[in-house]
């Protein structure tokens, strides 16, 4: 039975989706144990809320042990920094998950909460796995090829970042796509502005040959954001700076082009017609877009699995989010990077 | 009569879509006249191998004077580097355009040649605007708004930059934004990851407090991925590095949507038959995303137009840069940066 600490009170549709999110899983998912972590008044007036199928699988779930619900009494205002929010009030949900997790009461820990306050929390709560320099943000976008969506990392968590950094995120990223997305020897590239090794900034000109001497990673070299989406690749390493704007600016071009789509689509009797013969079309390119599906991003670095879901997240989004940290946690991820990062180390201490 | 000394010999297609595309600027575009600079031997072959109404285009277009060729001997080897090949080969096409620039025999320069030799051989041929530090590239993307594109400099020349470059880039962005795509006060912003003036890297929040006293832009704060494509900002200023990350990202983004909508188009006969009823809808998406219609990427900072278009250019590509070459010199862009770079010089000495 793997158990996953699910903050009930992050993300912008919070807490409604994240409690149907949570029963869903709870009722959908064999082996695990969904423990919803929030203000017990709130959570419960959603649960009343519900409708009658959801209530009956919700009743269920609670009384087989499926689905419990622990109380955090603090609550995070609306204007509130979300980061300042985690370190003064000790028993906000993100804080009061993240502490089942410490504690061991929890395997795994998932929230659509503030990436930063997230971020924050794990590094104060669970520390850093021994000798990572700096815990990173895994995305995982789709690519052109169903089922091998790409991993980017930072896609957030460090802005200015130091070559070694870059060559820990390759280490962490490889392991996650290894051990959670299924590849065996994962291709791994070093986001940059052309293929040849002198092509870049400083940063990843430095980065460029310590990449090539780490053993156990198949570094491929630089990739170009052309390569991103052709389902050529596993682990696109990066800066969160870097990885932040090629994340945002993926959505922000994928809405743009629906938003054409559809405006073409209603001018005139005859379009309409094509779009609604196109309409199981659309609706499956809408999926194979859909970052919800792909389970969130993963923390990388810290000793416990933990996963960050997108602030607008729906509970479907909730649902693959607590599939992957039970995918992330059965197979210890944290362990398996916990074993590359330090041969890496014993490998550089040889030399 | 604007003069366009246009590279026969540079990008993907040359030297066939280039004179393909010449014969139509001469023919379709009012008092411009297209000088075609390259081996005067392989334009021929060229102009002999076209259908007769394109040749009969080409005939009166060069009766007239509309249309001429300039013989460039040195021929660029596949193999060869094209930043070295335009400092080795002094009458390279590139260098022979370019000096016809120079020496005011043309007005702007256009080519789909290799950007990195392309600003290579301006700031040798033509240097750079008193007070500029580096000449930038800057892409027109198109947004959700029809006619109201986004300028993203710089797009590739620059990879570290120092936070006082940005804020030229946004001066010079600025002055194009108003004279070629005609915004009367364009909003600049700078890419970043969150809109709050902290959120960013150390050279963007180095930056942010620069451009806020710049007298003369509309400096809007920071924009974030997401709202690239709005259609609420004209410049997004940010180094070459995430520049050129950003715009070849939304490339493969967006031929990865349609590869995947194609796909799904094409299962069962019901959906092919909405595919064709779309057609025009999916054509005028395509034509939306178009970079081509776009008029290429204008190399700002140099005392002339330059304008370098993807190196994939059809002959529909250069026709739009040629006529953005003539929008830039006809509004006297480069006149107009000169002006704001020493406004804005006096503005510093004054403090």
């Amino acid at each position: 039975m793997t158990r996953i600490a699910l903050d009930a009170m992050g993300g912008d549709n919070a807490p409604h989706e994240i409690v149907v999110g949570a029963v869903e899983s709870a009722a959908g998912l064999g082996d695990v144990q969904v423990l919803l972590v929030g203000q017990l008044s709130k959570i419960q007036e959603v649960l009343d809320s519900l409708p009658k199928d959801l209530k009956n699988d919700a009743q269920k779930a609670i009384e087989s042990g499926k689905l419990e619900i622990v109380h955090a009494p603090d609550n995070v205002e609306m204007d509130e920094s979300p980061v300042d929010a985690v370190r003064r009030k000790k028993d906000c949900s993100i804080n009061v998950a993240m502490r089942l997790v410490k504690e061991g009461r929890a395997d795994a820990f998932v929230s659509a909460g503030n990436s930063g306050a997230v971020a924050t929390s794990a590094i104060f709560n669970l520390g850093r796995i021994p000798g990572v320099m700096r815990p990173a943000i895994a995305t995982v976008l789709p690519t052109r090829i169903p089922r091998r969506p790409i991993l980017v990392l930072d896609a957030g968590a460090n802005m200015d970042c130091h070559p070694d950094w870059l060559v820990q995120f390759a280490i962490m990223g490889n392991a996650y796509s290894k051990a959670v997305i299924g590849r065996t020897t994962p291709k791994v590239g070093l986001v940059s502005i052309g293929t040849e090794d002198c092509k870049g900034n400083e940063m990843t000109k430095q980065t460029f040959p310590l990449l090539k001497e780490v053993r156990d990673i198949n570094f491929v070299g630089n990739i170009e954001g052309h390569d991103l989406f052709k389902g050529q690749m596993d682990v696109a390493v990066c800066d969160g700076f870097v990885g932040n704007v090629l994340l945002k600016t993926t959505e922000s071009i994928a809405k743009a082009m629906s938003y054409w789509l559809k405006r073409e689509c209603f001018r005139g009797p005859w379009r309409i017609l094509g779009a609604l013969l196109l309409k199981g079309a659309f609706r499956a390119l809408k999926s194979q877009m859909d970052p919800e599906v792909y389970g969130g991003a993963p923390l990388l670095g810290v000793p416990k699995t933990v996963i960050i879901t997108h602030g607008s997240s729906s509970h479907k989004a909730i649902y693959y989010a607590v599939k992957a940290g039970v995918a992330a946690a059965t197979n210890d991820v944290s362990g398996l990077i916990a074993k590359s990062i330090a041969e890496h180390a014993e490998d550089l201490k040889q030399k």
